[in-house]
């Protein structure tokens, strides 16, 4: 077993940084000396970045994404089209679509998507309350804009299946070519996705 | 530029993540998130390892390492031979010498090599106190543990030279094969290095 090689407080901070993702334990005893060189400029500000961010976060309760007020940011927007809902897995993929800023409406989170393998059903699933929400008389349009995924197919079906009765749109992410893609690095379902769903030029 | 995705104390606390190394702004943001998601059992133990460290962390003014005492665990340590001091270039190098568990001895932290093209001289580094703690009596050997580096072999020698005209005896790492390593991968330099050094098997 290696040594200790510092104090107790320096050993128990690397081995949380390990716990970030994209650290390891050899990056995480990297970060750790990085952020006791840069005391003032780093570590400080860091503890304390952590330390608001503690007292302030909070879920919103309106569309599951993560803010320091409740309803988000999103959510408060008075300029969103509240006619559109947005279904995403993650919070991840709420903030990848905003820093795309292609998103016109709002979010809905369902903290995962339906996998009967993993034991996860529409019970685990923040879906009770999307229903709830896609009966609001403003509400259109259902955009599902989740993984391309087995797990992210099936939990699309069954949220069609859950708007068969009502009058709001479901639809989804287009499939095809990303932009900046080369044809020949991609798999044979985006390509027949992509020449299915071809548009005028 | 893409619209902030959440309030400025989450958005802040990314941007200092984003500064650690081996994190990008990418993976900083699913640091980030990760910590949301782990308030109890990560961000609020990291947090507080944060403020513990920031609060106790010294430099150890004999060898330079960091540590929450000064003289640190490694120099208060009784058991550790005290004729051998173990000149290293950081403290990262000291720890990967300790998490070995090779070096019996204690250390000396120069924080850098000498580098003339960069504007580093002698005056920058800890050498001054090197040559203080070399002629205390009980000193026999420094150990240069310096990086096989153009850099690290001129600190090297630059030691050497101010030890000429004492009793204490000048080392340096063996160079040859790393244990596990393939000849095929290794440069000629190792090669030539580990023939001259052979020994009886």
């Amino acid at each position: 077993m290696p040594r200790a090689v510092a104090g107790p407080e320096i050993e128990r901070l690397i081995q949380l940084l390990a716990r970030l993702p994209g650290l390891g334990p050899r990056s995480a005893r990297r970060a750790a000396l990085h952020l006791v060189r840069r005391r003032a400029d780093l570590m400080e500000p860091l503890t304390s970045a952590l330390r608001d961010a503690l007292d302030k976060i909070v879920l919103c309760r309106t569309c599951g994404n993560i803010d320091t007020r409740d309803p988000c940011t999103v959510c408060a927007d008075p300029t969103r089209d509240r006619s559109m809902l947005i279904v995403v897995e993650s919070v991840a993929d709420l903030w990848a679509l905003e820093r795309a800023g292609a998103a016109p409406g709002r979010y809905h989170v369902l903290g995962g998507t339906l996998s009967p393998l993993d034991g996860i059903g529409p019970d685990d699933l923040n879906i009770a309350n999307l229903v709830k929400r896609a009966h609001e008389p403003e509400v259109k349009e259902l955009v599902l804009a989740l993984n391309a995924t087995v797990d992210g197919q099936t939990t699309a079906h069954y949220i069609t299946d859950l708007m068969r009765d009502t009058e709001v749109k479901v639809t989804r992410l287009a499939h095809g070519v990303p932009v900046g893609g080369e044809l020949d690095y991609l798999d044979e379902g985006t390509l027949s996705a992509a020449i299915r769903s071809r548009t005028p030029f």
